[in-house]
């Protein structure tokens, strides 16, 4: 009962300005982690919404949407991003092999996140220097001419009945994997 | 050139037989990660359809909706879940602290994942036995009464603008986090 009350009263839930998070202006001068995030063909505002809230909570450098990949504003986007597309910095790309062909002669390694014929355990992933993580389409996944530019591909280990966890879910776990 | 043709022609994805994935039969009867989801309110519908599909993938033992997260059958759930709802074995309790104290009972160490004044951050975890982890509603996050019958809260360390990552997203980190 003492434990509890200790509890009860101890551990709560941090106010907003404990948080002690950044603002849009302090997180656009802060240093990011050198890691960018391309969206190849992704279709759902929800998902893309939740994707630049996790690359703002990873503070990474930048988004990029290609293809059908609706970029910001766009008020489903807010609805899931909650802001976070404010602070990101985000590009637009009509075509992901562009995106990738210019990221490369910018020194950036570019990996594929897709289950294919030749793919590295996420957990068994090592890379120095700049990086970029390529996601696929809700239900097609990374198309073959995109896995083609991409230096390998990265799978995230899964042991159940589903072929693939949410893009969203994937988008974090991997930031998380690289940065933690 | 001779690069491209070859990964585009050999790093290809893997067709659905290629996956081997279990089939609903297989997945009860399979050895389960002894881990438990418990979710405290959560309202989205889409989360809870996505969080099933993260359970599936990482093959824990049971998923517990309290309060007003809603239980399968559910058209919505259905959609982002893609069928995970049922392969994974999943629970309904009106209180969430009923979940826990049953939990608990049975020799369940049982966390909270929030944000509060007494967390440990996901990168420093560390615990054996049966674990339990519960997430908060989407906005109120875990609430005090739940927190006060855990034995501890764990944080996903973030560095950007926002409170707190999509609540999906920390389910799937999380799990990644503690079976990699």
């Amino acid at each position: 009962m003492v434990l509890f009350l200790y509890k009860f009263i101890m551990m709560r839930q941090l106010t907003n300005e404990e948080h002690g998070r950044l603002d849009v202006e302090g997180f656009k001068a802060a240093d990011k982690n050198k890691i960018i995030i391309i969206l190849d063909n992704i279709r759902s505002l929800n998902n893309i919404g939740s994707i630049f809230r996790s690359c703002d909570a990873f503070r990474i450098e930048k988004l990029i949407l290609c293809g059908i990949s609706t970029p910001p504003p766009h008020r489903d986007i807010h609805k899931s991003a909650l802001g976070a597309e404010l602070s990101v910095e985000w590009q637009y790309f009509e075509h992901t092999t562009d995106a990738i062909i210019n990221l490369k002669s910018k020194g950036y390694h570019v990996f594929a996140v897709e289950q294919t014929t030749l793919t590295i355990p996420l957990n068994e992933f090592n890379a120095e220097g700049p990086l970029a993580f390529v996601f696929g389409h809700e239900i097609h996944g990374v198309s073959p001419e995109v896995l083609a530019v991409c230096e390998a591909a990265i799978e995230i280990p899964q042991f159940g009945t589903k072929h693939s966890l949410n893009v969203a879910v994937s988008v974090g776990i991997l930031l998380w994997e690289i940065i933690r």
